[in-house]
């Protein structure tokens, strides 16, 4: 591809809309432009990253033995009824009605309309099993969407659902594209990490997340540093030393701390350490208990792995009249002594003897307190929030280190959950009809590339691995009216060509320095200059962008340098 | 692929939904499956052969220069306001609220938006000139949506704009356009027409459809026995031979014609022929005229052609009530003798005398009428369709051939009119601001593919050419539970698959009667069957799905074969 006869439209400054840095470079780079919040047109340069990730899906997807189809972006209302969502989801789901006024959605995911088609296709287990995926456009009208493609409301994604007789045979659906997952995610070139996610209601321990690693990225996540356990923070789970049961050695005392709020506050105060602190939080859960929970000072509560305790949808904090109500004072001086709701601690709590805790008063706490003498607890359980150097709860041997990532890939064992509200069932061998289990697998395309750029930038713009790439090898001729560099240059962008290389050629008819600018910002891996000066010396310079590294290289030998460096740069490493 | 791993659910009974060949073929052989009127889930079988098309598509767009991109389907209202399509559009344009109540719309096609994007990128000439497409999903809400993908409300389109500085550019890019056009539907395999269409109020010969031949199609094509010219009826041209000016000879007359209402009956009465009768038809336009048109008695009116020769949007029959107050009379006696509206004839019109036309009274004709003496006509044009026999306007010596096609593509010069609504203006060479000079250019994917079984099929099922046929080998394996007729089934599969070609091993567990049924319905072009009596000798069975010649190949030489054959049937014919 020619520069000068290709849109690349690329900006100097950074437009005020972005606030992430992937947002940024993907606008200054000429990759996507906005038509409305959320929704945005992939320019030339950006939709060939796209189409590369899609590529990679594709393939790894037919390799672990699924089949693609495609189902419409319109969702007739009749099948997210049978499911029982449309009613259940919130404004996400864009509800439109056609000229004859029929109900209808904007699909924001696909178990409606795939478990009709199966339904109405598979008869028998011999059939079985199916895995079905397509690389489709989704709507979920987001209340806040943000952050370029990270967030957007249109946008490209690969949904996956497989379909089974058994469980057994779910679990190696499972398997399988958990392997492959990996496999896309490798081929990709990125840093990442497939951890154990939180799988709700539905129950075992079969959903992972996969994460692109990258300091701007919202969801915390833990790994061991000995094992291969990876879990998001939400999930991870914890495990406590068996210790000596603690034995309470002080008096239970009321002490005033007039201005004191904080759990620093306080400890400041005292004089003591948070760690001998236990906060009480007064939480509201989605089926309309308010209980106390219970938390060493320092410790943050998970409220996932609270709700999958309590057996409800969700915990949010309570607000300010309930606390009041339920302690008698305003939020921050919340204890467990003397209250009439149930209370819940973090099992760390079971270890720890004397310790403060608030008095349900203004500016009062209580210090020397104990469970068990003061007050009661009716459960200790793991509800708080791994950090790192917590130990590793699979090989008990590693500590947790953390990280924080972007999710780009969810795989999920849904079981019958769909398969019994629509009624999608098989013969299995003795004839009997059983409903089909079904796992579900998704990959944010756009999100992805999005991804890729926040782990791979720097100050100058984008450093995108070569399988994710718009371009392998970008050639800038610097004099275009000097015929003899002209010459070499187009031989050069030829003989690329020939070869599959995918080239952009810069024959504009712009200032050095500005070609310069323009490929750091759009950041293909190999550039190659030619210019009158090395090319007297039978040289051209070869830059990497990632390493930045400069080299003269001689013109005969280039090719077969750009070739072997774009095979290593393709090459499927198998860890990262 | 292994059939048995496969999702391809084949229908013996014909679905009732189904009223074109194309339609009941597609969800015979489990290729589109509906999920509600006019929108379908694309199965793994159908979604092969759009993806081919779209492959094709992008290979020829690519090769004439055009850039691929991708716009949302989600339009906000703003943009179609500015181009005043917002108001102007029917019901097909369906709108919808998103949570915030903000305006959007399902784009049926996307000037709006490309323009929005070139004017926000482009500010000289010489970034021109520019031809950017998308293949993509569009939604247009057909008020009667029907025969499959042929007329779906959900589809997908390729769509390219092109942008020019002058006109004579923009005739260029057209030009570049059709020969890509040209480029594509041969590669597809397919008996096709470029017909010149009717480019409405934007002018010049500057639009032409491709249409695929098929008998079912909805629009009727004339072509030259003697040259390359081909129109739509709509809108091919006439011309008449000067001929002696026709001298009357009768005198005009009242005669009674009880009960005849059709030129048929009038004409058997009358014992004339109806090349002798003149009909007055009285049309309604757009701008709310209301006049009379006369064309010879076997002749039909082309509205379209009235309606350019008028300068007005449409035209259209009048309703009964109109036809009473102009003439006097019910719908169906209607002359041209003392009427007060405006008169307009077909020109073939002038060369007559002495002819019949209607009485404007119940029951009444008038004989020996001749047009100047005893009526004035405002104006003689060509305003009736062409048929068959007709002479060619262009090189006036061969005579048209009559057709019909299904259109698969159009490609139109559009002219300023997005880009002077939406003020896209780019600076020429002295500096001054000018509004791009734009075509656009659409392709039908799933309806070229629908088109192509309609023209490719017989009382058995599909016959799709190779280039888009979903596989181009099926192996149909007589007997599984034979070792040896295995093996030699699964050699031959992998040795396919090893050269790259797409094969569809059948390895059901199912009947033969079967298998070759499914093989007839699902039309892969080469059918190899491997069965024990055959095998014995060390043959397998060749049968050519489109000439049913069936022939008996060595195991050692079906390999080659099969190569060959698949080579041909991709190799690109120049012209059908």
């Amino acid at each position: 591809m020619r520069y000068s006869q290709y849109l690349l439209p690329t900006l100097k400054e950074t437009p005020a809309e972005a606030e992430v840095i992937s947002h940024q470079l993907m606008l200054r780079a000429g990759m996507i432009r906005k038509v409305a919040a959320g929704i945005y047109s992939y320019l030339p340069f950006g939709l060939r990253s796209l189409r590369k990730m899609e590529q990679i899906i594709r393939e790894e997807m037919n390799r672990a033995g699924a089949i693609e189809c495609l189902m419409p972006m319109a969702n007739p209302a009749e099948l997210w009824q049978e499911s029982g969502r449309w009613e259940k989801y919130g404004k996400e789901l864009l509800r439109f009605k056609d000229r004859k006024s029929a109900d209808f959605c904007m699909g924001p995911t696909h178990e409606e309309v795939i478990t009709d088609i199966i339904r109405n296709t598979v008869n028998s287990y011999k059939q079985l099993p199916l895995n079905l995926y397509q690389i489709q456009t989704k709507f979920r009208d987001e209340i806040r969407p943000r952050f370029g493609l990270m967030r957007g409301r249109e946008f490209i994604m690969k949904d996956a659902y497989s379909f089974d007789l058994e469980d057994s045979g779910a679990d190696t659906s499972y398997q399988k594209m958990y392997q492959a997952y990996r496999n896309i995610f490798n081929r990709c070139g990125l840093k990442y990490r497939s951890v154990e996610a939180d799988s709700g209601a539905i129950g075992g321990n079969f959903s992972h997340e996969f994460m692109v690693l990258a300091e701007s990225g919202e969801d915390g996540i833990v790994s061991c540093d000995s094992c291969e356990y990876a879990a998001n923070v939400e999930k991870a789970e914890l495990i406590y030393a068996d210790s000596v049961p603690p034995v309470a050695t002080q008096e239970v005392q009321k002490v005033d701390t007039p201005g004191q709020k904080t759990i620093e506050d306080v400890a400041r105060f005292l004089q003591v350490n948070p760690q001998q602190i236990v906060k009480t939080l007064i939480v509201q859960t989605s089926n309309d208990e308010v209980l106390a929970v219970l938390l060493r000072g320092d410790r943050e509560l998970n409220p996932i792995k609270l709700a999958n305790l309590l057996g409800v949808d969700w915990v949010l904090m309570a607000e300010e009249e309930v606390v009041q109500e339920a302690t008698g004072a305003p939020t921050g001086f919340a204890g467990p002594i003397g209250l009439s709701i149930r209370v819940v601690a973090d099992a760390e709590v079971k270890t720890m003897a004397d310790f403060v805790i608030g008095g349900n008063a203004v500016d009062v706490h209580v210090v020397g307190a104990n469970h068990g003498r003061d007050f009661e607890v009716s459960q200790f359980a793991d509800i708080r929030q791994a950090v790192a150097g917590d130990p590793c709860p699979r090989c008990k041997e590693g500590k947790f280190e953390s990280w924080r990532g972007i999710e780009v890939g969810h795989i999920f064992k849904l079981g019958i959950r769909y398969s019994e509200a629509m009624n999608a069932t098989v013969l299995d061998a003795q004839g009997q009809a059983q409903p089909l289990v079904m796992g579900c697998y998704g990959i944010g395309v756009g999100r992805t590339v999005a991804a890729a750029i926040e782990q791979n930038h720097d100050e100058n713009g984008i450093i995108l691995p070569m399988p994710l790439a718009p371009f392998q090898v970008l050639v800038t001729l610097l004099n275009p009216k000097d015929d003899q560099v002209r010459e070499a240059a187009e031989k050069l962008y030829q003989q690329l060509l020939d070869l599959n290389i995918e080239v952009l050629l810069d024959d504009r008819d712009e200032r050095p320095g500005i070609k310069f600018k323009d490929a750091d910002l759009i950041g293909i891996p190999l550039r190659v200059t030619v210019g009158a000066r090395s090319l007297k010396e039978g040289n051209v310079e070869l830059k990497v962008r990632e390493s930045g590294a400069v080299t003269m290289v001689s013109v005969d030998e280039i090719v077969v340098q750009l070739q072997q460096l774009v095979a290593q740069g393709l090459a499927f490493t198998l860890e990262k």
